[in-house]
Formats: C-alpha cells, structure tokens, sequence
C-alpha cells in the first residue's frame, strides 16, 4: 500500500478581511487530501506573512506577489513544490493568474465567477486546452449531496420520478446590500460593487451565476434563450443589485430566474424548484440536507442526506451517517476532494464537476441579462 | 335590543359536482349572518332540487333558471325575498347575471374572475353604477387575517417594518392539471379549460388573478406595467395552463409573477414575498396563519393568527384565539361577514373588500399578460 | 326529495366574553346542519339578551335561566322546541345541565372536561343509558382530517405503514398561563384556575384531556396505567398549570404525555408522534393539514388533507379540495355535522364520535394524575 | 510572527467500517489545527495499514496496538511524536486507554460515553488530575453555534429573554435499531448492542447522554433528580433502546428527557425545548442552524447561524457568513479547535469544553436512569 500524501496547494488571495479564501482552504484540508504549503495572501506584504503565520505556511513561501509565487513555486524541486493553484481574488484578477499558472504547469481551482468578460472566459478557455493541466471552477452548490440527488432523479428522464422537464424557478436572494454598505468602507461590499474589481455584473455576477449553474446543474441542459431586467436599487451603486430573467431550456422547458440583494433579511435564499410530467423537486439552500419531491398520486416526500435510499451519487457526496447535516463547508469540500482524485488519477475532470465550460457560460450568462435588460428585456 | 337576522341570499349555480357553490355557501352560513333561501343551482331542475333539498332550500324555490329565480324573488313581499344573489357559475355566465340582479335590485356576490373580457367587465361596472346595490368579488385570500396584517404592514410605509417598497414576487402554483384532465370528463378540467365558458385565460383566470389580486391588496399599489409568457403544456389544450410576467407597480417597485396548473404535486401553493428598505414579508396559503416578518439586525419573526399583537384589522380578521388554525373556509367567510355589514349599514363597501374595481383590473390582467405574450414578450 | 331541514339548537352558556360558545355556534351553523334557536347564554339577563339579539334569537327564547330553557323549550310543540342541548358552561355545571336536559328529551352536545369528579361522569353516563338520547363530549381534535387519517393508519396494524404501535409521545404546551393572569380579573384565567368552576385538574383538564384523548383515539387503544407529576409555577394559583406522565397501553406499547400553561409564547402546541414496529407517525394542531409519515426506506412523507390517496374517512372530514387549508373550526364542525346525521338516523352515536365513554375516561385520567403525583409519582 | 504548526494527532480505532474515527480526524484536520500523525486503527494489522495510508500516515506509525503506539511515540524526539491521542474505540476500552495515555504525557480527546462505570470514570478523572494535561469529552452538539447561543441567552437570567428556567424537554430520537439489525452483523449496531463492549445502557449511553450533556450544557444546571424507564423492544437485545425519565434541576426547573433508536424513520432527532419566566427556545439537530425564541407579546423569533445579532460565544462558533449552513462536522470541529487553542495556551479547559467532569456525569446518568428503571421507576 501506498500512503497517499496531500495534495500540496498555493493560494492567491485569502488575506485577513477576505472570506472566500478561509473557505477554499477550509474546503482543501478537510479530508487531508491538501496541505496549504504557499501564498500570495495579500497584496500588503505584512498581511500576507501575518496570515500565513496563522495558517502554518512557512514565512519563505509567503510571497509578495502571485507572480513570484508562481515563479518561485515553479522552480522548487518537484516533490515540494506546489502542484495546484487555488485563486480567491476579486474576479477581475481571476484570468491573468490562472492563465499564468496553467501555462506554468499548475493545476488551478478558481472561485466564481470565472472571470468579467467572454473575451478573459475564451483566452482562459483556450489555457486551459494547451495546458495538460486541470481546471476546477468552485460552483459550491454543485457538491450539496441532495442537489446531486436531484440531478440523478431528473437524468433519469421518463424512468424517474420528473418525467420530462416543463418548469424551473430558481432564485439567489440576499439582503446584506439592501443599503450603500460599500460606502462604508466594507470589504466585501467595496469590491464587489466596484465594476472594476468584480465585472459588469453586481448581483449577477456574485450570486445570479450560482443560480444559473445550479439550473444547468441540475437539469443537466442549457439555457439557450432569456429574457431579463436588472436595476440598482441603491442610488448611486455602480452594478446591479437586483436582476429578474425569463428563461428558456434546450429541451422547450422555461422558467424564471432571480437575484437580488436588496432583499433584507434573507441571507444566501438560493432554491430551486422544477417539474416534470411526472413530478417535481424543491431545494433550499438554507436547508441544504432536504430534497421535497413532488408527485401526482402521493404527498410530498423529503429526502435528506445520508440515506441508504439516495442515489450512489448523492451517498458518495456525504461524510456521515443520516441525520448528521452537511454543510456549505462540506458541500464545498467535495469539489476540492474530488479535484484531488481527478489530478491523482492523471484524467480528465469528471463531467459533474464545474470546470472551465461551466465558467464561460456563467460569464456569457451575465453578459446576456445585461445586454437584454438594456433593450429593454428582449429576448437573447 | 333589536334581534339581528340573517341575510337571505339565493344562488346561481353551485349544483352537484360543483366545488366553489358549496364553498360559498358554507362562508355564508358560517357566522349566522346569511340564511340560503333560493336557488338556480343547476340548468338540470332535478339536480336543483336534489341540491336545494339538500341544502333545506323549499322546493318551491329552487328554480329552473336565473332569469325565472330574479323574477319570481323580485315579486316576493320585502321581507321574504332574497337580498343578495350570489353568482358561482362558469365564468361566462357571470356578466349577464350580475347585471340582471343588480337591475333588478339585488345585491351581488359574484365569484372571481369576474368575467370573460373587458367589455363585459366595463358593463358591470356600470350597472353597479347605477344600481344603489353592493357588489362583492369573492378574492378571498383577502381574508385572510395575515394577508391582512400584510397589508396594513406595508401601509405604515417608512414608519412600518418594511419601508418602502422595492420587490414584489408572487406565484401560484398548482399542478392538478398537469394531464389532460378535461378529456377525462371531469367537470372542473373540463369548464376551466375551455374558452367559451371560462375566458381566454385558463391559469391566468382561474389562479393567475389571484396572485395578481393579492399583490395589489398587500402592497396597496395597481401593477402598471407588465411582460408576460402564457403557455399550453399539456397538448390540445385550447386555454394556457401557465404563465409568468415581470411587473412593475405604480410607486417603481417590480417584481414578478408566476402561476401555473402544470406543477405536479403542488397543491394551491399561492405564495408573496416582498421586499422594502427596511425589511420584507413572506406569506404562504398552505400554512395561512403564519406572516413572516424580515428584518436588517434579527432573524426571521413568524406573527400568528389570533395575537394580541396584531393590527386591528387582522385581530378582527379571526374568529378563534390564537393557536387554533383559521383556513381557507374563514377567509372566505370573512368576506362574506363583512359583505352583510356594508349591507346591513347601508353604506358604501369598505375600501379593503374586494369589489367591482377590482374585478376589472383582473380582467385586464389577464388580457395584457395574453396580449404581452402574443407579441413575443412585450411591455404593456 | 325531502328537504332536509336544520336541526334546532340551544345553548347553555356562550355569553359575551367566552369564546368557546361562539365556537360551537359557528362550528353548528357551519354546514347548515343546525340553527340556534334558543340560549340560556347567561346568569346576567341582560348579557343574554344582549348575545341573544347578535345571534338571531328571538327574546322570548334568550332565556334566564338553563332550567327555565329546558322547561319552557320541552313545552313547545314539537316542531319548533329545540332538539338539542349544546352545553359550554365552566365545568362544574355540565353534569347538572347535561343530566336535566338528557332526562328531558334533549340530545346533548357538551364541552370537555365533561365534568369535575368520576361521580358526575358516573351519573353523566347514567343518564345517558337511562335516556334514548345521544350525547356528544366535543373533543375537536377528533374531527381534523389528518388526525383521522393517523387513526387510520394505526388500525390497519401489520397491514399497514405503522405496524405494531411501540411509542407515543403526546403534548399540548400553551404559554397564556405563565404569570398570575387569573389575578387581573381576566375571565377565561379566573374560570379555568378556580377548582370550584373548572374541577381539581387545571391544565390536565384545560388541555391534558385532549393531549389524552388524542392518544386513545389515534391508538385505538386506552392507556392502562401512568405515573405522573403535577405541580404549580405560578404562585398562589390553586390549579396544576403543568402535568407530566409516564404513559402506557393495552398492548404493552408506553410512551409520554405532557401538558402545560406556562410555556410562555407557544400557543395551541398540541402534537403528536408515535411509531410502530414499520413506521411512525407526526401531527401537530398548529399545521393541521400536515400528516408526517415516517419509514424505513424512505424519507418522511407528508400528506395532506384534501387528497384522493387519503383514506375515505379522512376524506369525508373536509370540506374543500387539497390545498385549501381546513383550520380548527372546521374539525369542530364535522363532530356537529356528524352528530346532527347520527340524530337523523335515529341510530346510535358512530364509534369515531367522542362521547360518554371518552368523557369519563378523560374524568378518570385527570384524576389519576392527580392521584400518582401525590403518592410522588408512582403508577396507577 | 512565528508559524503556527498543527498539533500532531495520534489516533486509537477508526479503522474501516468504523464511523466517529473518520468524524474525527475530519474535525480535527478542518482548520488545520492538527495534523494526522500515527494511528492503532485496527487490531487487525493490515487494516491498520490500510487505513493508515489512505489517510496519509508513515506506514511506520500505524501501530499494531494502542500500547505499542503510547510507548513509540513517547519515545519519539519532542517536535515530532504525537502530542493528542484521539480515543475512537467501543466504550468498553476508553478508560484503560485514556489513563495509559495521560500517564504517558498525551494530551486526550475522548469520544462519548466516557466509560462503562463509574469506578472507571473516577479512575479517569484521578488521572486527568494527576497529569498536567488536558482532556476533551467530545460532545459535539455542545459545539454548534445556536445551541452556544440558546446557553447565552439563558445564562441572561431576568436579564435576557428566557428569565427564571422552569421546564426542560429534551429527547433524542432514532429509528436505525428498531430491527434486529445485530444479528445481520452490522459492525456499529454488533458493538453498540454489546454491553460487554457498549457499557450497560444502549440507547442511554449512545444516544441519552447526549440529551442529558445537551440539557445541562444549555441550562448551565445539573439534572439533580430522576425518575426513568427503559426498555428493549426489539426480542434479544441485551442493552435498551428505548428510555424515558422525568427530571429535575438543580434550580426547581423540572422536565422530561427521552432517547430511543426504535423511532422508524427518525434520524438523529436531537431537539431541546426550554421555557422560563419570561420565554422560551427551541433548538433541532437536523437543522442546526436555527434557534427559535418564544417570548409573551410577538410570534416565535429565529436566530440563525453567523449573524451580527448573535452572541460573541455563538459568532466565534462558526466559519462563514450567515446562510451558509454549518453542519454536523463544524460543530465537531470547534471542540477540536478550541481544544487545541487550549493546548497551546498552556493553561487549562475553558469551561464551556465538555471535559472529565461531563463525562463522569453522563457516566453517572446512565446509571441513574438504570436503577431508577429496575426499580420500578423511582425517583434516584
């Protein structure tokens, strides 16, 4: 037997006042399949070697830029080196570094959205296809064991308890900008109300594409046709914090899709409901262990995690036995833990996970509402 | 002292087989303010008189049709003939009955919608005008005592809970016909789903001017502007049986709008979400006693029917202390007991009970939502 | 066709500032089974008048007294005296009013607790034997659909999704007693606090005989023995306002019962869980229209009133189709509706309908209660 | 700013087919607090290896017994022999190794039931006492963010929004033993049903103490009296599944507690409601992040996970923003990570960690509820 040692990684982003980038790591040590060896945490030198300190990297590889990172990184014998880029930045960062780091023989695991344009989407697209590397696109929600459970339940067609698709409505509310909070100085708001920083897309951007890929996800089809209206609610905010679409599937179901955040009081209010012919299926995100599935000759039944009765995807996507809830933590460490197995494998990505073709679409996706909320809400 | 007696009320349909004629029957009989004395309960006379014997209506007035029962009631003495007549046929019928008993001096309790199109709606409007009797359009989740302390929630606009008012989302989802019912024969399927007897909108009628209805009565605004997709899924049929718009209300808030018969499982799942500066609201039909009540620095708060905590208007809503679950059946009655209190008084209706203003914005709903879609998804 | 008239009510008790006398008014008017034709409403003559006038009673029947109603009402001719006797007093009258009226040739429709001591209920039950008159003890709960639909699924035994009954865990928790409310003059607190006027148990007989009742009717079987604790938390108050029991069954299946007044901010918290040796079961007051079914292979399963998979019993317990919730007055209503067909039969009470046999065990078990908690808890 | 390294973790059980040692080592490894060094898995050597190289431990520290691990790794240089040893074994062998441990200079996390007896649990704490080094009793629900939160808001007293305690219900509720699943062989239901292995109380060790730590953890109060029952109901099977007592505080608060694993379909239903003077909470395992607060004069609150409005001991509970779900391993987690912030300190257990004395405790409820049940069910 071989012992199979973690997978070290290096991280981009993640410095004191970030969330994303505790989470990513968070996400990589929790099966022991990472080990957090590197980073370009900050841009302020000594917020980098102050997180790094807390979080065990040796001050030699916290580095002052992700250039020097990679550089450096690269240049280590190969035992020791980093093996995979993690990228937690603003987006507007996002393809500059991974296609460095692909290009420099680094596996990348990127947050969403992918990146602020289709031409930034392509090139890293185009990276990523020269590269013999792989590309993860940390879409979350994709690793909640009941939204695989729903994915399976709705693959299985006219066999399974949906039938043919006809509806979807998903929707991403949030209330922590229902006020000019980045005016404040707030971290998180200044950023991801700043175009510059985070895109064309506020809410679009941030929490729309979620929606969106957890409808593609789950349906396993694209969206070909929307229909959509987005607006600020808060004067003088430079994005969108609020966008509304009528969505059309490849296969002739519709629906509707919404975010916002200017809904007080909700926190991260990502569901999604579908139905069939046959039946229906119901998730919240807020409650991520319940699947309601609905049908036309009983109640409604709630499946949850951990079940003997679940799908062999969804029973592989937990870590414990029934009854024991599963996190967005955990949901997020399946990405990472199955990006492991795939680098270790030598393969390709397998096709459940969010990779580079999920985040050219998701980028496509906010650049379609925008361009059809500016004429008007017409059809794209 | 003087010994208060019921109304007495006479009914045009509501024959055997029949859903909504019991219902209203039931909402009148429930707090002792209106006694069923007269009916054309059915076109079929022995299906009349098994239901008017049924009902302890005499056999002497239980009539072959509306035209004979407005005739023969109209030249009973005052103080035996029938004050109200209460319209719960197929919608088609609704226009010529209420104008007939308006003219012949009755008061009219008709069922929603309120009619087929805008023209019939407009001459109702106007016999009500002319007539000094009351006229009531049964939109009863109106009242429901916590759409009602709904409303009066976002009534108190900056100084209430909620602010003002930013994002609307209703839906009314239903899935009982999913499959082509109507060809089975079954009487609901079969009239809701044809034109001639139920108007040009099939889920927009039947459920779609519900939703509509609620968000207009909750926010206290007229949606103005509106783009909507109407849909047949199930094959053949002649109405749609879906449908979904963006709206926009007259202060600048927006939102959306979603009703449907094709979601298998879902029962009348007739639900509002609304969002304002300072907070927001969640009200679900299924679970009618709970509002829920948003807000920026606490969680979630669930106001209970029968709460010493509660508005007036909602306290006066309930008939049981709080605890004791009030359904679909008191929400109606509610109408209806509020309904012989304008009577009684011999006053104007009350400004919340819905009324011929509202019938006819119903059908304008539905007609600009078909005439949006018609156009590929326009404003109007 | 024979029309099928109203039966003639009465009631004892039900005046201005009680609540459960309106219930059994709305709860008898409901189906249009009753009309309320005469009413001892009561001891303040004007005070009846007073109700008598809001309620439709002529003067001449608002009566002063309830041995004055019963005399005066017995001498009227038949076609127009009342049928039935509904009984809403405090406790400590029932048994005088319930035996006068049953040995006067009344039916008798009576509140629960029905009565303060085993030797009330003894000469209650005697009466009835001696009377060829029904009796009707109004354990609402016993009418809600789903609670039928339990009791249903229990009696199908191995057949069926419980199995063999093992557990049940019943209670009922309010909060409106949790401080000396009684003290401030308050009728409802003074009445149900004052041994005198509502018996020696205080929540055990304000709700601890639903919580009871509950348990045998949806069991099917009685409980045989119990240890309990009764105590006080509110000072000076000369009733328990919290119980808790050790329960078991005929068949050997045990389980807990607990009541209480002082859970300060939980309103009607009656429910239920129990589970055999296939399944289990869920049902709480507050969501009456929610039946959880749990099972082995499968996740939990809602069903709801309304719907065709329900049994026939549960089904003719509604009133309006699947997902128009039926609320408390409703469940009140089927145990008038039902008794109102029993009277017309001619016939005995059915067996599903609480009666005599339901009244004394309630009566035994609050003192059975009391009895254990003295002794320090120990079975009987 | 000097690195913060991980603590190095040596783990006894947990090799495959087991399931808390994997909970564990997750848990420990999250944050990366600790690292996974050296393991006795398994007495079977080769699954020893097995485990330990899919975990990532040196084939040279997976050790053939628990014995032999203490000895070498004690023998080790101080900077790399494990400074934790993680007990995951059957209950039976906690103490031998918890003690050998301590004496041997390791720190200990213990998973729960502490031991079989009391004796042993007493000779554990006189080892805990005599070394210098810590000792973690994982009760992990102790460590989820709401049920720190509902502690807080009792230890508010009059002051915060429970007042003056009175009752307590707490249950734990599972179905996975209601067969006899035992003699199929199944690894955790083999053990758990062993007394030889599991200690004398079934469901009371595996399951009841963690309603009796739960009850105390948020009441900041002892259970100082009993009364119980329990039973098996499944033919054979040497330890209870099912138990129920009534209890009692130290403060007069009194209250119920009941366990059972022959709940069908019942997965981990863990839930705690409280009720004092003034309000009351209510907290459910299988959604953890809600905490529902009753008070007199507005409908039930709830507090969720990572909000501002919570207390600094529930904010500093969790790892993410509010609305993202924290789950059952997060809970787990924080015991790991304050337990290392403990070790690190130098100085002693905060108080809140369950320690030596919680376990003692649990160890002496087991016992209570045991004698009190063969007694007939007297108060202990």
């Amino acid at each position: 037997m071989k012992t199979i040692l973690p997978l070290r990684l290096a991280m981009v982003g993640g410095g004191p006042g970030a969330f994303i980038g505790a989470v990513h790591r968070t996400a990589a040590l929790m099966d022991g399949e990472f080990t957090l060896v590197a980073g370009a945490l900050s841009s302020d030198s000594d917020k980098c070697q102050e997180r790094a300190a807390e979080w065990g990297i040796a001050p030699a590889r916290a580095y002052e830029s992700w250039r020097q990172m990679l550089e450096r990184e690269a240049a280590l014998p190969p035992e020791t080196r980093a093996e995979v880029i993690s990228i937690v930045t603003p987006n507007h960062l996002h393809h500059e570094v991974a296609i460095a780091a692909l290009d420099a023989g680094f596996h990348v695991a990127c947050d969403k959205p992918m990146t602020t344009s289709s031409a930034n989407a392509t090139a890293m697209a185009e990276a990523v296809a020269r590269s013999a590397k792989l590309f993860l696109l940390t879409h979350n929600y994709t690793g909640a064991p009941m939204v695989r459970e729903a994915r399976e339940l709705v693959a299985r067609g006219e066999e399974g308890p949906i039938g043919t698709l006809r509806k979807v409505y998903v929707e991403y509310l949030q209330g922590w900008l229902s006020e000019d909070l980045e005016s404040s100085g707030q971290k998180q708001a200044s950023w991801r109300t700043n175009p510059a920083l985070n895109g064309p897309g506020g809410s679009l951007g941030d929490i729309g594409t979620h929606a969106h890929n957890l409808a593609e996800f789950i349906t396993g089809q694209k969206i070909t046709r929307l229909l959509g209206a987005r607006r600020s609610f808060v004067e003088g905010r430079a994005v969108d914090d609020d966008a509304m679409a009528l969505i059309e599937f490849e296969s002739g179901a519709d629906g509707m899709l919404r975010c916002s955040q200017v809904c007080v009081g909700r926190e991260n209010g990502l569901s999604i409901q579908l139905f069939g012919t046959k039946g229906g299926l119901e998730w919240r995100q807020e409650h991520p262990n319940d699947l309601t599935i609905y049908s036309a000759n009983e109640g409604p039944l709630t499946r949850r995690t951990g079940n003997g009765y679940l799908s062999a995807f969804a029973q592989s996507s937990g870590r414990v036995p029934a009854g024991h809830p599963e996190g967005y933590l955990e949901s997020f460490a399946n990405l990472y833990r199955e990006f492991a197995a795939a680098i270790r494998s030598g393969g390709a990505m397998p096709e459940h996970l969010p990779s580079i073709a999920a985040g050219v679409r998701g980028v496509q996706f906010i650049e379609r509402v925008i361009a059809s909320s500016e004429a008007g809400s017409t059809w794209r």
